[in-house]
């Protein structure tokens, strides 16, 4: 039932969970959704689904598993989505069930109501999921899937309010969390983005029509117009007639919008919170030959995440950069089924070290970040038997030391490297000749803040390497999670 | 039947049409050759085949359309391949039939003789393959395929040799043109170089076991050590018992291997000629740099196969190197039956213009050949719509004028955009600033020829440059086509 | 997503829309309701489903498009579902959605309560459905198909009750029409019929276990014994500790089971309503060789259905039987996506004439029904084709000339052609020398009623011959259908 | 690989190994094939295909696993299919590899000559075919298949005659063994019965175009009027402008036809031997009646090869003939890869007894033939469950106590039940009150010999039953084969 693996080394990155898109206006409106979750493919590859309306047929909807390319572009299945509004989903895995019964997880969700139809996609996470499921079903909701994001269309179906977009509003002030949502009626596309911003939701426009992207990079893709981003905490209400409404049903809060999102998640030709990403990760290498400069023949990224930070390094330390690892272009996604032979490449199958370029060289590799630090050793493992003089690992990010609970995949605490060692440590066990993380505060002011981080009012959710949670995780916390003492 | 379109512009690269690998002595060989195709990817996408031998079983096969990724990696499929010596190949398309028949000419190719079976697979191209085809057929061969190579199979199955390896030398003796061959017996790898050496095949050890792969990057993806290229007209037997045994069954000449393997066929981390690929990309760059400098503000490579030269460039001229154009990394192989909407995406579908890093600057692009043209006109469109002020292109490679006949998957010559331009008619039809490619000496002296290119004797094939066939093109001139006059 | 065609004369024939199966107690539960599906596949050939639930992995469902002989019999489908209770699901076609998005109209049916999950698969109809999911659609209920037995399940839900059972009765007694449905808990099988017992319901036993069926012929595929049928407006709950319960939430009524199981639906090796299905199907031909004799050479079935008929016809008239109609075996399902020259041969697909025999012959040809009369039609011309001197059709029930509105798929009132045409006319139009329907009496009396039909309080559900609907069909009703005029 | 399994008795009855078809002047002539093929399913169900030939496109072929309904009717294969033109062949299994390399064994044959292409289907089998191919690879042709039919085609090749036609009969002259043959050029359709007849072939004509086919039923479903059987020994060539003409290549002998086509293989709506196939078996049943009676109450067929001998045996015994094993149509072909307990359920999946029926009568089973009698025993408890009084098997065929090696899958002599047992043997072993076969002579009466076999030259070939083999076997002699001693 599952068709994928993950990467090889994909263990030993944070996932982005999902991307969510749609359109209003737009002739073919799922060609517009298919082409916008491509460019989104990066938040989520193991299935996608497009839910369209049209007045002749109702609602269409196709989920799948797999590549948007391979399910979303046959003529055959575009000819099933009809009609001039729709919204779209990609997503990474779930917080929801694993294996058999997946398929029920896949968004778009749909609920009918008195009044219509309307269905939703959902980038982030409710963390008051389980409480709100809970009360659901004792009051005789049946739920089809695992997946938390179920909770609003219920709490929808039961709201007394007039209008869908009334009832949408009115779900969500009963939510919490970190989350981008877009979602639909027969003739109003909706968006929503949570109190904080963590999670991010942009509008475009083309011609007479409105597109609602977890990132830019999937407007320029349908050739749209980047009009704004979604404010935190704003409910907008996209129809032909009266365009963008805006709505605030959350509490108004100062933004922390997720700063992972600059590390890793989005994809470098987007822009976030007015900055380019490609920008803020080359600055994060200046930073990082600035906070831990090395003499070195080479600058080499990992491909392909460590790229624009290398270039930053390069360019700032004077060393020349070099593409000391080259990535397979085939891997896609790993091999299916793989033998055991096989499954034991591991990182061998993507990336090979270019030998006659790193032999008797002292290389300074930049990578994103280290989460695991499996990928690592391995990388070292091949560097060094290629024959490089001396390893320098620089990373982009500040040790990833506690798990995110906004949406995003990480493993459990014990297993992040950070957790358990201090960099000393971890540059032992990883076995290279000097290993120097990105700080916090440079990280920041790469992100544009030139004072680095606001200790009393951080002006990002930087939970992962802080450990200060801005959202209470209470599912998790009723589950055991232990939250950083206060110090 | 086809399940694969081409990429929305690989119709705008030139293509080499195989690659081949092969194993002996190495317990589940399958699994080896597997990875070796893996790593050869790139030389092939349309589909693979592999054969094994296992005394149990006898010989067995599997050949399939698609990915070798998603083809032979599954346990199932791989149980059926036992044996602990195997060839195998991968092929873009084929000078023999296209469309519905096509899986019959996928390799390699096998036949039964009274002494035992025999494998083969083949890159490039028999020159005189028609004529020898038509001899056999009236002498009682049946074909299977419309492949040039499984003229080899029948003329050793019509040889008087003793042997395999004797029919396998014997049949060489009656082809001409330039090609890599590797084939095995029940107990026996071999392997073949054209007299030119105009196709690659390298040697690699792995333990008690031995492999024959077209580029060096596919001994690295076993772990195998790379021990020397197979010589221009060189064949070598290798058993377990003797190891390897060279035979030369060619009037020997000087070698012209193919410099468009420097260019763009050949992977970055492969070793050619002694020399790193990506090393000999990156020179180009300075060479351009040198003899067509321009004053921007940054260099950027089309990805990805620009990126070795625009480096090079940047590091030469001092302008810095940026990621301008991102691609999309989910787009593997294009979109399947897409709709007529999405195929007219395009390029976009691909790229997509880093907008805030672009806008307003004087941009260099890099690129590695132009051959129709049709890409270069539509990032220069994309480009500019970001708000660049200048874009000057950049060619790692002289004007592509003549169609190669040696394996390589080329548009008639009507089509190829130099092969009617001037350099000034090409800038002005592309709609750049300004274009330059590389001289032809410029390229030779970074493929380490320092004098650059000898006019009386040139070091390598470089026919689609300069028009000049080292091997005649028989059947293709008796097809009309009409060669460069004499000077 | 259609992935099969009804047969080229299926068109031609009512189709029971269901058959139900379900047993507890037996290891690998899911072995057991695969076997007993595949022998009820005559009820449903569209899609089928399994759910079972083990107490390690909680319930597992699959759903599937095809036979049951093509998906619930893989190795690695029948893992996916362990335990030792079960229920599944044939389905020829719906009352609800066409096309597209009909998979989620695959029963069984699943909900998860507060106290657990229940799973329920539905054969039959509810003829208050649509009053009933509006109901609930406005207290908030999402419904995820639009099958009429999904009403069951919400109404399961919003229920006090405290045990599942409790809900699946309280659900039951607001739930009007004709129906068998099975259903389960993690420790319990339930069954219902209807009040009147239109659609059939057994229960089996073996070894420790328990089974419910749509007819006995499945009992008879697992070994069971058949121990009863479920009594009309009978509920029992089955569990391994209490055996079997019985409940009867619906105010009694005299039963009316259908009257066409006996004529076509049912397997002619079932026993119902204590007789065996293919004697009443011979005493009709006995009945109709009594009521309808006519001088003949040979009397030849329409295979299949027409055989035991066409046995008692011959038998009683004493007129040689002969196979005068060959079957293909191989017909299957009609050929997927076939040319329109294909689609054209129509009913030469199936059935070939045994040119050898017929010519020259008088020929009574028994056929179990007249729906739409062109099968009829296109079997005369094939029988006058190969030289038959005359063509007697014999019908071995009355005239069909009223839709069913209790689970079985008729063609609208207008299509059939008894509710058009008189005996002449039809006679006249199907252009055979004769054609006479088996009485409504003499139906009866091959029943079992030696009286014939008690016009008063008539004995079986005859609604499709006689216009006399024993239930009130409401939703129909209200869409326009015209009752026929009380006499 | 391998898509099915055979039926869970399939192993108990004996395989004819092929069928063909082949059209000439017919628009979209593979339609015609692909629906001959389809009425010749019961010669062969693994794999099809079929060949055409269009002037604008070439030859053109599609060979599949599976059945003729589910691969040759989809639009998008048929399209590939184009041409006036074309052959088609079903098969069971083959002489030849078995498992993973089996496409390359399915027919037709393609081979390309200096004057054009030729393909060929066979059914049948070459005694000789062994002692060809052995010579046919000394002398450097490559086989390509197992399959003893590919040694035509290379005959053909090396054959020096001017002419397809003439190579045709050149290679013919050169085989021997039982076969027919239908094969086609760019513009003739030709076929060829073995000189005794063995194999059947028949002619027919639909407009200007003809048809050649195993069998008179697969010319029914198109329509074609049967014109008459090729001759034993006759070789046709058949072209639009020249119509039938006749050669023949072999030296005349006196037919012996195989008689087992009218026991089992042949449809009963065929035509063969100037006999209708349904009426001899009816006659057989007839004879059985006359030589093996006995009292009881139901005459039941084993469904469905056993039913006309069972009408025949209740015409001539008075004794009622009854429906007392149903069998379920849903089977098709067994279950794809079962699990085990699955598997075990064998001829239940299949059948089922009657049981309201057979409880407490004395029962007459009529089947056609014994293979390995395990199905007999299993029938056998099945009846005796269901609680028959007595039961008594009635065969339609002499005992089976030889190998067929004339096209038909017979198992090796040793699993022939009447191999080692006498009557009164296989009666105990079956257990059941009565077994009784026809006799060799009441056989050659029922199939029209109103003396009864002439043991001095037999009228048909009777191998099967006799020991008598008309063709020596001498592949099989060589394999160690004992023929039956001298008398």
């Amino acid at each position: 039932m599952r068709p994928f693996l993950a990467h090889p080394f994909d263990d030993d990155k944070l996932h982005e969970e999902c991307g969510v898109f749609g359109v209003i206006g737009m002739a073919d409106a799922a060609n517009f959704v298919a082409l916008g979750l491509h460019a989104l493919q990066h938040r989520g590859q193991e299935a996608g689904g497009i839910v369209t309306y049209d007045p002749s047929v109702g609602f269409c909807s196709e989920r799948r598993f797999g590549y948007v390319r391979d399910n979303f572009t046959k003529a055959s299945v575009m000819a099933t989505l009809p009609g001039t509004i729709g919204i779209g989903h990609v997503r990474y895995s779930t917080s929801g069930s694993k294996g058999a019964t997946a398929m029920r997880d896949v968004q778009p969700f749909f609920g009918e109501f008195s009044m219509g139809g309307s269905a939703i996609a959902h980038n982030g996470n409710i963390t008051n999921a389980e409480s709100l499921r809970k009360e659901l079903i004792e009051r005789g909701s049946i739920f089809q899937s695992s997946s938390d994001s179920e909770c609003i269309i219920h709490l929808m179906a039961r709201s007394m309010g007039r209008t869908i977009p009334d009832r949408f509003e009115e779900a969500l002030r009963k939510v919490e969390g970190a989350f981008s949502v877009v979602a639909m009626t027969r003739t109003k596309l909706m968006g929503v983005r949570d109190p904080l911003g963590v999670r991010p939701l942009v509008l475009g426009k083309l011609g007479d029509g409105w597109a609602l992207s977890s990132e830019t990079c999937a407007l320029d893709i349908i050739g749209a117009e980047f009009i704004r981003e979604i404010e935190p905490g704003e409910m907008v209400v996209i129809s032909s007639e009266h365009g963008v409404q805006s709505h605030f049903p959350f509490r108004r809060m100062k933004p922390r919008s997720c700063i992972f999102e600059h590390v890793y998640f989005s994809r470098p030709d987007s822009i976030l919170g007015g900055r380019s990403i490609y920008e803020t990760r080359r600055q994060i290498g200046v930073e990082l030959a600035r906070e831990a400069p090395v003499e070195a023949d080479l600058v080499c990224p990992v491909p392909d995440s460590g790229t624009p930070a290398a270039i930053g390094y390069s360019q700032e330390s004077g060393i020349p950069y070099a593409m000391g690892i080259i990535r397979n272009q085939y891997m896609g996604r790993t091999f299916i089924e793989p033998t055991e032979q096989i499954r034991n490449m591991g990182v061998r199958l993507k990336l090979n070290v270019n030998r006659a370029l790193i032999k008797g060289k002292r290389v300074i590799l930049v990578d994103d970040s280290v989460v695991r630090g499996t990928t690592s050793r391995k990388i070292k493992d091949m560097i060094l038997d290629a024959g490089a003089a001396e390893v320098h690992f620089r990373i982009a990010s500040p040790p990833t030391a506690w798990p995110c609970f906004y949406g995003v995949d990480t493993p459990e605490r014990s297993k992040l490297l950070a957790a358990t060692m201090t960099e000393e440590e971890m540059c032992a066990w990883i076995g290279v000749d000097s290993l120097k993380f990105v700080s916090l505060d440079g990280l920041y002011r790469a992100a544009g803040e030139a004072n680095g981080r606001d200790n009393n009012s951080p002006q990002y959710c930087d939970a992962c390497f802080s450990g200060e949670y801005p959202i209470a995780p209470s599912d998790m916390i009723e589950k055991g999670f232990e939250m950083k003492a206060a110090e």
